[in-house]
Order: structure tokens, then sequence, then C-alpha cells
């Protein structure tokens, strides 16, 4: 998606030839006009798929998700909880998450109530790198039975191997920047 | 908010004549069409008012935040966090909010170079109870000297004084649903 890899060539900060800092736009002040073109963009790329309810993952993922929905016929979104309150519901699917950002080990959350064999998922997140997340997710929605209907992605770092893992479960995964390398504070995607 | 308040008496959860649980439709799993009804309320509610950015506060207000600024000419949403990662930036405007729900102190945070004194800013959030979060967020706009164009609320518990430390401040705050008390499982809502 060009206007996505402008904008992070344009404003994301690069740290250390390895983190890309997307905070201007994705995940601290968040750009709600690139976000309904991202939510185009994966409409156009998930149209042949059935899709009833949108699954993310706190905290990033959850606007995102929320936007994209609208192109989804404006399905509810639910999002794994990484900070559970005193009042949820215990009755939860979980699974375990590694957040490198974080240097820490998430047990993530649903509640069971939100999801059920009937329902086909598309995952929505912002990163994908080494996997640990979406896998976390994959594995927390086959506990329910649902149908996975793909997988969207906003960026990719490919160098990290989440990708490996993805493709290994058959779930048709769609990153729409797909980052094959930094090197001197310059990002290079992977052109396809 | 008419829909909004049969949203509440249909799905919301009580308990212990207490906690209003809506987990169902606005902080755990999304209804995103209610999303865009509360949106098109926030701008009439504050239609007079000039908006260049829409603050809130992780988690349950970012999705709100994010369809609400779509009737807003899609400016951006920033919003403060609780659990910053290792590579925030350092520099932030910071205040101090206690959760009862998670019965716990927070220090939530926001990136200077996202706020500035030019900013005219509406301020979003999922609840309004004892005000804790919602003064801390005006606490930390202030630090940036951003002129505060209001605060808009889903859903307001009026008994627990949240309002008059706000309407101490003589912010414009409009809540979609204020609740007057909950007796047996039952909802009360203040009538205007």
């Amino acid at each position: 998606m060009q206007l996505l890899k402008d904008k992070i060539r344009k404003d994301a900060k690069i740290i250390e030839d390895r983190i890309v800092k997307v905070d201007g736009f994705l995940n601290h002040q968040l750009d709600i006009t690139l976000f309904n073109e991202i939510g185009k963009e994966f409409k156009r790329r998930f149209s042949s798929k059935q899709v009833t309810k949108i699954v993310t993952l706190e905290t990033s993922g959850i606007a995102i998700a929320s936007i994209v929905a609208q192109y989804f016929n404006c399905v509810p979104v639910v999002f794994a909880k990484k900070h559970a309150g005193l009042n949820m519901n215990q009755d939860v699917y979980e699974a375990k998450v590694y957040s490198y950002t974080k240097d820490q080990e998430y047990t993530i959350k649903i509640s069971r109530e939100f999801l059920d064999p009937n329902d086909k998922v598309l995952i929505i997140d912002d990163f994908l790198a080494s996997g640990s997340a979406l896998m976390g997710l994959i594995n927390l929605l086959s506990q329910s039975g649902a149908e996975i209907s793909g997988a969207g992605i906003v960026i990719e770092k490919s160098f990290q191997g989440g990708r490996k893992l993805v493709n290994e479960t058959g779930i048709q995964l769609e990153s729409l920047a797909i980052i094959d390398s930094i090197k001197d504070g310059q990002v290079y995607f992977v052109t396809r």
C-alpha cells in the first residue's frame, strides 16, 4: 500500500536500525484518515471472505480494527485483553504472548461469550514481527471453534520470522507494508 | 441519548448495584454501529466548538474516540498511555490517575510532541464516575497549554461525584447517558 509506505518513509523514526517507531500516526497519535484508507485496502484484499467479527489485541490494534470494521458492514470488534480489570469475567479463552517492546510475557484473554463456532473472524493488528502476538490470537481463536477468515497486518518486519509461523497455519495473511530490511536509518520494503 | 440508554437497559450487566458492566458493546466487544451514533451525537453537542485533536485514555476510550474523530473532520486522536513500552519517548506530559476497577494508581503519559498550545482538544472517554481519569487528563492537557474545547463521556455515574470536579474547571461536559442510581439490578437514568 503505497500511501502507507510513503507515510512510514516520511514519519517513522528508526531506532538502532531495528525499531520502527510509528507513534506519530499509528500507535500513540492516530491518523484516522490513514486508518480509513487501511480499512478500504483490507476490504479489497479480503473481499472474497466472510467476516462476522474482527478480533484484535490490546492496545495498538484497537483503533485500527474499529475503523476497519466499518468496511466490513460494521461487524463487532472484540479485543483480547492484556490488562484485565477486576470486573472481568473469569470464563475466558486465553493464550500466552511475549512482547519484545515491553520485554514481558502476557496472558491475553477474551470472554467466551464473545466468540463462538459460527464466527468467521478477521484478525487485525498493527505489527507482525516474531509472530508471538498473532500466533497467540490464532491459538486463542482456535479454542473457540471460530473460523479464521484471515489476518490483516499494517506493518510487517519480514526479517523477524513471523510470516513463516502464520503460513504454516494456512491462514491468509495480508500485510500492507512489508519491511525487508533497515540500514543506516533507511527502511527498505519488499516489493511485490 | 435514547439509543444508548436502551442499550444499557437491555445489555449491561449490573453487579452488586454498583458496577455497570458494558463488556458486550462498549469495552471488550465493541458495537461499531452504536459508536457511529455516539460520534454523531457528540458532533451535535459540540457543534459550536473548534476541535483540532481528540484526546482519550488507554484502553476503553480508544475505539470510541477513533470513531468519534470521523465526525470532527478526521482530526488526529491521541491517547494517554497507562502502560508505556520500552520505546516510549521520555519527553512526556504526565499525571496520576486512580483506577477503581483495577484498584491501582497509574501514571498516564502523552508525548509532548503530540500536544501544543495551538491545539483545541475534545476529550472523549467511556465512563465518568469519581472523575479521577478525566481530571488527570485535564491536568495533563493544561501542562501542554492546549485549549480544552469540551469533554464527551459515554456513561456517567452521577452518584460518584465526578461532575462536580469537572464543573469547577468550567469545561463543557456532555454525558450521553447519566445514571442517577442503581437499585435491585435496575438502572435509573437522570432525565433531562
